[in-house]
């Protein structure tokens, strides 16, 4: 019976793209560990954009210094 | 000094409902554990009907097929 | 199909306590929000005093300092 | 960037299977949302069986509860 | 690859306040522990008053119960 | 009262310096949100290096990836 939250940043995920997510790691978990998808529950977090930092800042100003080092 | 989560998908718990999980957890921590209520932290997480999924597909989908099977 | 994680710190929590919080914690959601028990699932945490802070200080410390006051 | 936490009960995954995680739920993040593998974070944690509930009793006792009525 | 979580209760903390919490907890385990700050995640969760408990009730009638006391 | 979730790969953090991270957490909380710490938890989850994976494999094989690059 897994548990399985993903978090990821809000940036205009669809619904079927969330579902492709569930199905793909339900999947994943009934193949590699032989588990019931019946008891197999997965929570989706979408997380602004200013609540997520990487390399000390938030994600946003992160992905400028990257682009900008290129 | 716990801390519970507890998550549960969004379909209009009310401000009375979540107040009396807060206090039922709590009681319970209290009881059982002889926790001090003053540190005990309760967080209640309300998710959305597409962010959860369970048996491989979206929780409405699944109460729908349940449904069906019947 | 709520999902509950309770976290406290490792002091000795027998199996027929844990037990008992899983007991109450599900009851609990079945006659508040009159979820399916079935798909309410709840993980319990047991955390070392040391990876546990409060004030600012590791919990045995915390306690510590209370006691000291009193 | 995303983060992905995996909570399954202790019933000894192997180091291969949890690495065929790891790549499963990456590769599945970067064919649905287009995500960098190289800012994704997966963690499993692995549940000792007392401290995971489902149906109100911890997880053994559900499993046996439910083999007694097949 | 550090990944921190902080929850605090929905209040009006600005953006700049967050990035200062993100590059505070960043420089932290940089300093600490010698973590590198382009694996280290910070994510931060806003959480409605009315769920989060503490002292058996939701956190503005614990507020109110304090200064009552003072 | 913020609750804060630090994971890190298990590697060796000593008692001294999780009570660094447990201090400087809860300063950092007071000092940009005026949090109060009496009220401020802080949990560290040191997580195994097989349960852990960035890039799509454990983190042992990651670091090796990245040093064989230099």
């Amino acid at each position: 019976m897994p548990y399985v939250n993903i978090k990821i940043t809000r940036e205009g995920a669809t619904q079927a793209q969330k579902a492709e997510l569930i199905a793909g790691v339900t999947d994943l978990l009934v193949r590699v560990l032989d588990k019931n998808p019946a008891t197999t529950f997965v929570v989706i977090d979408e997380v602004a954009m200013e609540d997520w930092g990487v390399g000390g800042v938030p994600v946003e100003q992160y992905r400028k210094r990257l682009k900008a080092r290129t």
